[in-house]
């Protein structure tokens, strides 16, 4: 497994790399989520990249950028067990020089749920990762359905752009008990870390409702809003119960939805997300 | 020489193009201008896309759109005529399908002169190239210095999101009597095709005064605008005299800038520029 760091060494880098390749774009402090990425990139290409970048113009003013756990050594190591070939490790000046002036927005998609409390957020997401398309140019690329509008954000980019890549999102992968795996995670206290668990237990309850035919909308978003109000320490910042594809919210009776929401357990806010799908669609 | 239209046809045809490769980006309607472009990257380059599409993103309502000359038949003739490998005519609804809502913006750069009089015209540009050097995934690009603010535009976007790709930008190519080459010169009846050398002449005009000493922005600026203004059927729309790179306006005595104007000729808009630079610099 090669490490760089520059640009140019990661362009010579490249010629050396066999096709097909992947990469899967990270933030570092990895986790066996990262890892899933990069393990059904193996499966598919004859090479595999790996990102590792705190991205800072996906952070508002306020938020954890500078808390944002880094481990690189664990990284590599981890990165090395599960066969990358190559991790890319920029700066941030290299990223964002003093002059840089250009911003990606995908105008319609970012703009509800997670788009409507993290100002710029997704600006940053599509600018950084057009960059490491770019840098990269692979032919397929690796995220996490955990971040589902983030997969939303640049599927939607990819296709506007024209890029030639393939874009595969990875299922959610949870601890044993159901939380779902966040580098965030880390932030969280024992107590904390114990009501945590509402945002899955949230989605859970209203999934088995909807199983059993509960199909509004309305009632959805208020079955995980019940569950994480019960818990203390939790505040929910929204639900959502949108369409999948467009994310416009959905009210009335549904047949599908992406039902996400947004929970603050301390000072860390935690994301979480499932598809409910009709079982005959 | 071949020709495709889908981006299918595209990857499929690149496939089969040496290395390196070189994109020139064109809205039809070939001139000189062009084929020198096409001529410079064939010197450079093991082969040479052309791509014909006339973008209608970054013309503002109101723009010449609808009435932009075309006439695929002789550019693929010319095309030929000059060692073209592959010539890609986009549609416009596969460029810009229903739900299109990605945007490249290029802050800085994109904000005085020509951005100042076309609305969105640079995130038009900056989009629709950054559309098509995902799809050739060029090793170098070829432009006119002609459109003067849209090569530093492309080369700020080129070098913020990370293309591994050479931006070359070609002299501008002027008709004996001095004006630059444009299809929009197709617009101009006799009597305006007279009347436009005085775009040429006061640029010539405040070189000359200033290979003569004249270092005052303000007095280069006000001797183009005195040629054009003796000129009947000549509005002069603006003349800047502006820094090569960052395009901000020079005040006082200045040692290099880029001088560019826009004049409207009857209902014809043309641009032309030239860079000053001190013999010693």
């Amino acid at each position: 497994m090669k490490t760089v760091e520059t640009f140019d060494a990661l362009q010579e880098a490249l010629l050396r790399l066999k096709r097909p390749l992947g990469l899967v774009p990270t933030m570092g402090y990895l986790h066996k989520g990262h890892l899933s990425l990069v393990k059904r990139a193996k499966q598919d290409c004859a090479s595999v990249v790996v990102s590792i970048f705190a991205n800072p113009t996906q952070f508002a003013p306020g938020e954890d950028l500078e808390n944002y756990p880094r481990d690189i050594d664990r990284d590599l190591g981890l990165l090395k067990g599960v066969g990358t070939n190559l991790v890319w490790i920029p700066s941030v000046k290299s990223m964002y020089p003093d002059d840089f002036q250009t911003w990606i927005n995908v105008e319609g998609v970012s703009k509800p749920l997670e788009g409507r409390v993290r100002i710029n957020h997704f600006r940053g997401v599509a600018t950084i990762v057009s960059k490491l398309f770019n840098s990269v140019r692979p032919d397929k690329a690796y995220f996490g359905q955990k971040d589902a509008q983030q997969a939303v954000v640049i599927e939607q980019m990819n296709r506007d752009l024209n890029y030639p890549i393939e874009i595969v999102i990875c299922p959610i992968i949870r601890e044993p008990d159901g939380l779902a795996m966040s580098s965030r995670n880390s932030y969280l206290n024992e107590r904390e870390r114990h009501a945590a668990l509402c945002l899955s237990r949230g989605l859970n309850t209203a999934r088995d409702a909807f199983q059993k035919g509960e199909k509004h909308a309305d009632k959805i978003r208020e079955i995980v809003a019940n569950v994480v109000n019960e818990e203390q320490l939790a505040e929910l910042q929204y639900v959502s119960c949108a369409h999948p594809e467009t994310l416009e919210e959905l009210e009335g009776e549904i047949e599908s939805c992406l039902l996400s929401m947004a929970v603050f357990i301390g000072r860390t806010r935690l994301i979480d997300n499932i598809v409910l799908l009709q079982p005959n669609t």
